[in-house]
């Protein structure tokens, strides 16, 4: 039976884990952190996650989507929250199209119960510290016995996240391996909204919210425990930024000025603040991703992008999902299977890094706007009629795993284009929904 | 007495070395190679190398440029070999300037004499394996005893080159650390054209030879014993590429058809061809360039470029020079010596970058084509006769140390865009000294 070592237990893994099991391979997982499952603890990363289509794909193939659905929270849309208080609505896709807030934790625990019934074991607190790339050997440490282990294996799966301990080796072992680590000027913080004193959301939990300030944003996904968690995504430096607001004085003055809307509604906002971390967005880039059929990255370990999309987990259960129809087509012949991920994968990793940062100027910016608001209304329309001419971009990633992320880019750049000139013609707002439109956009798609 | 711990002795931290120890700090430097001064051995770098104005300056300062002087041959110019056998020249600025080939390992050595002169300590064979970026701690292993060192020092500089070990720290134990190592398609083999039998060069020696062949080119610079050290620069995958020059037969066809006046001239060729390695092209960009006052990447370490525009040793004593003007300035303040540093030196790396880059492709094509010979001979023209509206790109990058290289770059620019009008005037080619073309430009110049 062949031996496949995986570095990383988080979400990937754990769903890789279950994908190679199934084949008949011995899979053992090395954690670095204790077992979540004993040991609630945060991952270093946010509460809950928006899983959509790609997502689901990957869990549905090995059976476990709807053992996933049952605690999952359906998000029809944005509510967008003004600074007067005023609230707009923007659907996500179509009646019936949701993405669907789930907790990391929770999701990571059902795929690793998973994982073992299927046979995989799973090793915890071990960090990787070095892999042997002719070998496919890997070492571990114990955290907590400082036990050094050697794991002998076939090959190597690093699914060990954005600071990879598989990629450092590929780093600093192989010659011609081009990385890319880039920090965001903006980092994030995590605040909470609470249940009502009845127990009650005290929003309506059946979207996600977005307070777009143009610069920074603050978002809020619903938990199954009638909270929020709320996300503040903001400058490290700056005249409004996690360094200038250093008292709780200009901390509340800015949140009241800011976000007076979420006053009532987070009590524990002072204490939550100045309590959570501050924590860094990085988008890494690499290539290859394999080295012979020895070693593959595999979800941010290959490809880390920032969360605006709401894809880095549905963009890595599709990397297993893909990989899955490469050993379905190439069988034993891993050299083949590396390959190819590695050039059917670089292309969307690199458009979802790429949709993911334009989605932040889209969500802390322009959806607080009225024209943005109306480009979407249009191309929705337009896309009711002919749905088979346009898709918008948000449907394409979203709810659209047939579309490749590469696919669904440039698409995209071409319907920007064209919505440009829709959105130039004087007083759009009032006949957006004409056949002139209609005609021009046909058109203009044709050409 | 201050205590400086140097990693890395080669021409940027033997430089630094010596500014550091006049200055009165007592300075260890760390080498993980061996003596070169007892043990000639190839870095794994070229062996000679192109010494121009910002170079110039970082000796001179130090008093040594005189002694460098009498073993350096000047390179007045290009010399652009056809295939067809026949050869053009290019100046690379006025009557008098010229760039210097230099030995790499010859300099080193007397930088490291000079170091040891001025009381620098300097230690062999010790690897850094790790830096405590609040102590200033400096952690070796000597590769012949294994014996682990620790170093403790008031700062520590990493001038240990584009792999650098102090730089690979900040990636490893830092937050927000930009970082990216990029590989060219290309890389280099070096190959040698000996004296001839009457003990002669066997080309111009007053030059640097290129044979520029669209998306390769082979480049000779003049040694001191009369040989020359040629470089391949050429794809490593490909039709025409390392790897597919396999055989004896099929390389040296290729050299016939490609540089068929080089066979004559490289008689070991076979043999350096396969003996030689095919060593790979990197850029290295990262951000910052220190922890606090602890730390401070310099030279490679902070700003690995490609060898193309002669300039990755020229711009490492820069820094030296620099840095040391920042000492003059501010005195023992090194938190805002470090932070000026790499504020004022990071545009600057940035850019020498990208001009690299730009004159791979000037010196493997443009310079093969009569147009571009055309068009740098009217920049010349104008130059001459307005020095204050117009200095060459190549003459700010290379003889012009007063002018940053961020400055070079936009001014290259905006006179790019100059060109391009003046060289699509019809019949450019027979009036290009005109009046009216030295109007034109004026007129663009000012508008």
């Amino acid at each position: 039976m062949k031996r496949f070592t995986l570095i990383g237990a988080g979400l990937v893994g754990s769903l890789l884990s279950i994908y190679l099991s199934k084949r008949g391979y011995k899979v053992n997982v090395y954690e670095r952190r204790p077992d979540l499952r004993s040991n609630r603890i945060s991952a270093g990363r946010s509460i809950n996650l928006a899983l959509s289509d790609r997502g689901w794909r990957g869990l549905d193939k090995i059976g476990i989507g709807d053992e996933i659905r049952n605690v999952a929270l359906p998000m029809k849309g944005r509510v967008m929250h003004g600074v007067d208080g005023s609230l707009s609505f923007q659907p996500y896709g179509k009646e019936g199209q949701a993405i669907y807030s789930v907790s990391r934790g929770g999701l990571n625990c059902v795929l690793m119960d998973l994982a073992e019934k299927h046979g995989v074991e799973l090793h915890f607190q071990e960090r990787c510290t070095q892999v042997d790339l002719k070998t496919a050997g890997a070492f571990f440490e114990n955290a907590e016995s400082g036990k050094k282990t050697e794991v002998q294996a076939d090959r190597v799966f690093a699914s060990d996240g954005a600071f990879s301990a598989g990629r450092l080796q590929m780093q600093l072992s192989t010659d011609r391996f081009n990385y890319s680590q880039t920090y965001l000027e903006h980092g994030y913080k995590e605040l909470t909204i609470p249940a009502t004193a009845s127990g009650d959301f005290a929003m309506d939990p059946d979207a996600l919210h977005i307070w777009p300030r143009g610069t920074f944003m603050l978002i809020a996904l619903p938990n199954l425990d009638k909270t929020f968690t709320c996300t503040l995504f903001f400058p490290f430096e700056g005249e409004f930024s996690f360094r200038s607001l250093d008292t709780e004085e200009k901390m509340m003055d800015f949140f009241r000025n800011t976000f007076p809307d979420t006053i009532p509604l987070m009590p524990t906002l002072r204490q939550d603040y100045f309590a959570n971390p501050a924590s860094s967005l990085a988008i890494v880039r690499c290539f290859p991703w394999s080295v012979d059929d020895k070693l593959l990255l595999i979800g941010d370990a290959a490809h880390a992008i920032v969360p605006f999309y709401g894809q880095g987990m549905n963009c890595g259960f599709e990397d297993c999902v893909v990989l899955d129809q490469l050993m379905d087509a190439h069988g034993e012949d891993w050299h083949t299977i590396f390959r190819r991920f590695e050039s059917l994968r670089k292309p969307d990793g690199d458009a979802i890094a790429e949709l993911a940062l334009m989605n932040f100027i889209e969500m802390r910016d322009k959806v607080g706007h009225a024209e943005f608001l109306l480009q979407k209304k249009i191309e929705s329309w337009f896309s009711a009629k002919h749905p088979d001419r346009w898709i918008p971009l948000y449907t394409m990633v979203t709810f659209s795993p047939d579309i490749r992320y590469s696919e669904a880019l440039s698409e995209g750049r071409r319907q920007e284009k064209i919505m440009q000139e829709v959105m130039a013609l004087p007083g759009i707002e009032n006949r957006w929904n004409s056949r002139e439109v209609e005609d021009l956009m046909l058109r203009l798609l044709a050409s």
